[in-house]
C-alpha cells in the first residue's frame, strides 16, 4: 500500500500516520520526492480500509498494491479449486457445471419430468426458485419450502443436484438440510449478515454478482464467506446494470478471464439473467463456455408461454437440448468434462 | 398498460393473452394499425409484473402506463406525507430533517458531547453506526446493541431522536426498542426479507438508495414496507453509481424533484456517501437545500483524523455549524422550517 | 407510436396534437381508456423525434413501436449484407472478417515483416492507426499521410487490404484513396459531420460504438451514412464504459445478437480496446466468434513492449497464431469462412 | 508516478524500463519491499502516457500521483480564471455567466423579442443552436449561417454576447466571425481535430462535458485548447450518462467543486440538458448556484409546445423570469454578481 503525502504537511503529521500504521503491525518506507512524498507500507496490508488512511488530512491518495482479499486471492492458493456439490458432480479446473431448471419451482409433476429431460441432455444440476426476490411486492413470491421438497422429488428421481436461492438467514437451517448449493442472489451480495451465516456451514455457496458490485467487491464478499470456515465459493456472472436497455443487464464476459487470474475459486455464467430475452441466450451460452468458464446456469421451462415468472428468459427442453450439441462440442476444445 | 403484438399472430394465440389477461380482472381494447396490433389494458394493472405479459412469443414489448407502486404514488395521495419521528420532530412538506452525528459510535463521551455540540448548531435528530456494513470482514464492524445504548444516553441528554442501520431482521426488536428511524442501508435496498420485516412494524424507516437502483425500484422497495402497514417511509438518496470515479458516487440530485412528483414520502439527502470526500460535502447540502429537498444527512465527528470509519467524508462541528448557518437562511427561502 | 396523454387534457389541446401529427402525413387513432387517453400514430413514423412529442404540456409520454432507423433496419431487409472490402475479402453473412496489426504504424520494416505474419496465421485485413486520438495533447499523435503510405506498402506485399481511422473532414480524400475500409472511432460516433462525409462515399466504413452509445443510437450513427447513400457500413463493438474498472471498458458482448437481429448489416468485435490487458483477449476473441460476430479487430505488434502506443493490450505474431489455430475450429462450427 | 513491479522480474527487465524512463528525462526512484519493488518518477510526468509503461509484463500496475493536465491545473495557477466574453461579460472568480436562449434559433422576430425579455430577466448572454447535433439524420438540422446571422442581430438589439456551437473545422472562421463563445458539444469533447483548431484561435469555448467523459478525461480536451495558446476555457456540465432513465442524464453537481479544486478555470451547469423534462429544471438551477458553480446554460422558448426542437426542456420567458428572482438572491449569498 502506498500513501501519498501533500507537501505541506509537517513532521509531526507524518509522525502520526507513521505511528498508527506501525500500531497495526506494519511497516512504513518513506521516500521523499522532489515535491511529494511517499510512504510505502509493508506488511499484512490486508486488514486496512484504504478510508482509514484517507481520513487524515495531508493524504493526497492511496493505492492499494496488495488485494485487499486473501483466502480468495490466487496469490496464495496457486492451483484452481474444485468444489464437490455432491451426486458425483464437482465444479473448478476441469469440471464444468452445467445447472439447468425453472426460475420457479411451480408444481411437482412438471418439475421431476423437466429433471429428466435436463438431465438426458446433459445438465449435471438442477436449480429451480422456492423463495423469490421479486422487485414487487405483489407479484408471486414462491412456493417457499414446498417448493424445496418438490425439488428433492426430482432429485430422487434424477440424482440431480440441487440448486436455490436463500433469501435470508430465518431460513438457513432448511436449506442446509435440502439443496446441495445456497445460491445467494445478486440483490444480497452484500447482505452481509447473511453472507456471516453461509459462511458457518460448509454448504457449497453460489455468489451471485451484485448489479453494480465491482469485481474486487465481489470477491470481498466471497472472502465473509470464506473467512467463516467455508470454503466452497462458486461465483455467478449474471449481468451488470449499465446505461444499455437493448438487453436487461450487460453480460460482463470479461469477468471469467479477470476472476480466474485473481481467484482459485470457479466462475460460471447466468446468460438468462444477463439478457433478459430468450434468442439472445444460446449464443452467449457458447460464448460463455469459450470464455474459459467453469459452467453455465440456464432457465429452462416447459413451456415458457405458462411460466409463472421469466418465461421471457427461458429456453424450452427442445432448445435447451439442441444448445448442449454444441456446448459438448465447445467443452471438448477446452478440455472441460461434465 | 400496452402490449405490442408482432404482426404475424394468430388470432388464437392473441386470443391466449387476452383470456390471461381477462382471468386477472382486467379489460382489454384492441386495435389494429396498419402493420401492428396494440392490446389496451385497463383496470388495477399494478399487480401485473410486465415481464408475464413478455413472456409470450407474440408480444414484442410491454409498455407501462400506470406506475408499479400504489402507495407511494402521488397520483392517489395528493399531499405531502408529513412523518413524526418524535422528540417534536417531523419530515416532509415543511418540516425538514437536519440528521447528523458520527459514522459508527465509538464511545459514550464523544457521542453525548458531539450530539450537544449538532443540537446547539441546529441538527433535530442524532444518526450514529451500531452494526456497520462493511466491504471487508476484517473492518471494525461496530459496537452492536452496546452502541444503540450509546446513542440512547445522547438522546436521554439531547432530547435528539436517533437514527441508526438495522442489517438483518435478528436485530429488528431491538431497534424497535432502542430507535426512533431504523435506517436500511443501499446495500439491503433490495433485501426483500428485511422490508417485510420492517412492515409489519409502524416504526420510521429511513430507506436509502441503492447504488444502482432506478428511482422505480426504489418506490417499490418503499411498497414493501407500506404494502405491510407501515406508512412511515423517508427517502433518502446517497450516490448512485457511475463510471466517475473522482468522488465515491454520483450524487442524483435530480432524484429530489422527480421523487416529490411520482410520491408522496419525503427525501433527503446525504451527501457524506455520494461525496466520499470532506471539501465536497458543504457545497452540496447548500445545493440539496435548494433542490427542494425535505432534509439532511451529514456525518460528523469530533476529530475526523481519529474516526474509527468515514472519517474522510466526516466534517468537524465546527465545519457543521458553520454550514448550517447558510443552510438556516436557504430553508427561510424555501419556506421549511427545522 | 404511442402517446400517453395526461387525464385533465381538453379537446383543444388534443386537437392541437392531432393536427400537429396528421401534418406530418401520419394518422392518429385515438382510445379512450377509464382514465387514460392513448393515441396511437400510423405511418411512417421513423421521421418524427420522440421529443418533438414530449413537448406538448399534456404528453405524459411516448412510446415508439418502429425502430427510428429505415435503411439499417432488417425489418424492411431481411438478408444479411455481404460487403466487400477489396482484395477479396467480404463481410457479412458467412464471411468473417479478420483483421489485425498494430495500434500506430511506427515503420516501413515492421509493418511489411507484421503484414505477412498476420497473413500466415489467417488474418484477412490489416489495421494500423496513422491519425491518432489520444487523450492527452502531450501523446505520440501518429506519423499521419506517412503511416498511410506505409500501409500501402504492406498491401503491396500481402494484398491485405487496410483499415485505418479519419478524424475529420480534412483528410477524407486522402482516406478515399489509400485506405480500403474508413474507421470511424469510438469518440467520433456521433461526430455527424464526419458521419455525413463518409456517407457521400462509396467506401466501407467500420463504425466503433461511441463509448457511451446505446444500440439504438448506433444504428442511428449508422444511418446518417446509409441515408447519404453509402450502404457498406461494419459495426464494431470495442466496448462501453461502466464502473467496473478492472479491465479498460466492459465489452458488450450481447450486442452482437441484438445487433444482428436489429439489422442486417455485420458486426465484429474488437476485444482489444475493451479489455485494454493482454490476457484478457484470447478468451474473448473466441467468445465473439461464438457469439456469432462477423469479424474480429485484434492489436498485433512485433515487440508490444517497444510499442509506441497500446502496447500493453497488443499480442505478439506468436500469441495471435495460437489464437487463430483455435479460431478457425470454432469458424467451422459456426459455418463461417475466413 | 509510481510503478509497480511484478516479483519475479529479472534485473534486466527492471534496467530496460528505468532506461526508457531515464530517456525521457526523468529520474527513478527505487525501492523494494518485502516481496514488491517500486520505482517512484519524478520530474516533468505530464508527457507520460499510463499505457506507455503498462506494456512492459513486469509492470503489475501504474499510479498516476501527478495530474496529467498542466495548463488546467489549479495546482500551476492558483487563482481563479476569469474570461472576458465581451459585451462587459465576465465569467470565473466571482462573476457569472447567466445563458440563456431557444435550442435552435427558428425565426429573427421571435429570437430579438425573446432576447429581450431574458435581458430584462437577468440573462447575460444569449444562446442559440443555428448547427444542431441530431440523433437523427431525419431530424432538423439547424438553419445554419442564417441563424448565426439572427443571433447577431438580437446581440444588436441587446448587447448580449452569443454562445453557439460549432460542429466541425469547416465553419471555424465563420464562428470567430460571427460569435462570442463558441460552444463544444458533448458529443464532440473528443473531437481531437476541432480542439486543436480552437485553440489555434482566442475566441472563448464553452467545453461541454462527454456524456461518458470522467472529470480528468475533460480536463485534457481542456489541455488540447490550452496547448494550442487559447486560454478562454469555460466547462459546462450537462449531466452524464447513467442506468438511471427517470431523467434524461444523471447531473453530476459533484463535478462543480470537483473541478473547481483541480482546475482554475469556471464551471458552469445546464440544467437543461441534464433533465430533459420541464418540471426539474428550476430546482436544478437553484441547486446549481449553490453549488459555488461559476455559471447557467438554460433553455428559454416562447412557447415550448411549438419549439422546433427540445420544447419538452424549454422554460417559458415567465417562468425564466420567476427563477431569476430566486437565483439573484442566491448569488448574494454566495458573492457573485451579474
Amino acid at each position: 500500500m502506498i500513501i501519498h503525502i501533500s507537501q505541506n504537511s509537517s513532521e509531526n503529521q507524518i509522525d502520526e500516520i507513521t505511528q498508527f500504521v506501525e500500531s497495526m503491525g506494519l511497516n512504513v518506507h518513506r521516500s521523499n520526492g522532489s515535491n511529494r512524498i511517499i510512504l510505502g507500507l509493508t506488511g499484512d496490508v490486508s486488514k486496512i480500509d484504504i478510508n482509514t488512511l484517507k481520513k487524515y488530512n495531508i493524504v493526497e491518495d492511496v493505492y492499494r498494491i496488495t488485494a485487499p482479499y486473501k483466502k480468495a486471492n490466487r496469490e496464495f492458493h496457486e492451483t484452481d479449486s474444485v468444489i464437490d456439490i455432491g451426486g458425483g458432480v464437482k465444479v473448478g479446473g476441469g469440471h464444468f457445471l452445467m445447472c439447468a431448471g425453472p426460475c420457479s419451482v411451480e408444481n411437482e409433476t412438471d418439475t421431476i419430468e423437466l429433471a429428466k429431460q435436463l438431465k438426458d441432455a446433459g445438465a449435471n444440476s438442477l436449480r429451480g426458485g422456492a423463495f423469490k426476490p421479486r422487485t414487487s411486492p405483489y407479484s408471486f413470491q414462491g412456493l417457499g419450502v414446498e417448493g424445496l421438497r418438490i425439488l428433492n422429488e426430482a432429485k430422487k428421481e434424477t440424482g440431480l443436484p440441487i440448486v436455490s436461492e436463500l433469501m435470508g438467514t430465518d431460513h438457513l437451517d432448511t436449506f442446509v438440510d435440502m439443496v446441495d448449493v445456497i445460491q445467494i442472489g445478486a440483490r444480497n451480495m452484500q447482505n452481509f449478515d447473511l453472507l456471516k451465516a453461509v459462511g458457518q456451514t460448509d454448504k457449497p455457496v453460489l455468489l451471485k454478482r451484485g448489479m453494480s458490485a465491482t469485481i474486487e467487491e465481489w470477491l470481498m464478499s466471497a472472502e465473509y464467506i470464506l473467512a467463516g470456515g467455508n470454503k466452497n465459493v462458486i461465483f455467478c456472472e449474471r449481468g451488470i446494470r449499465t446505461f444499455e436497455d437493448a438487453t436487461r443487464n450487460t453480460l460482463d464476459i470479461q469477468a471469467v478471464p479477470v476472476v480466474q487470474k485473481e481467484s482459485h475459486l470457479p466462475i460460471v455464467i447466468d446468460p438468462s439473467h444477463a439478457a433478459g430475452i430468450r434468442y439472445v441466450i444460446p449464443s452467449m451460452a457458447k460464448s460463455a463456455v469459450m470464455s474459459g468458464a467453469n459452467g453455465l446456469q440456464i432457465e429452462v421451462h416447459q413451456n415458457p408461454e405458462k411460466a409463472w415468472s421469466d418465461g421471457q428468459q427461458s429456453l424450452t427442453p427442445e432448445e435447451f437440448k439442441n444448445l448442449m450439441e454444441t456446448i459438448k462440442i465447445l467443452l471438448k476444445i477446452e478440455g472441460k468434462t461434465l
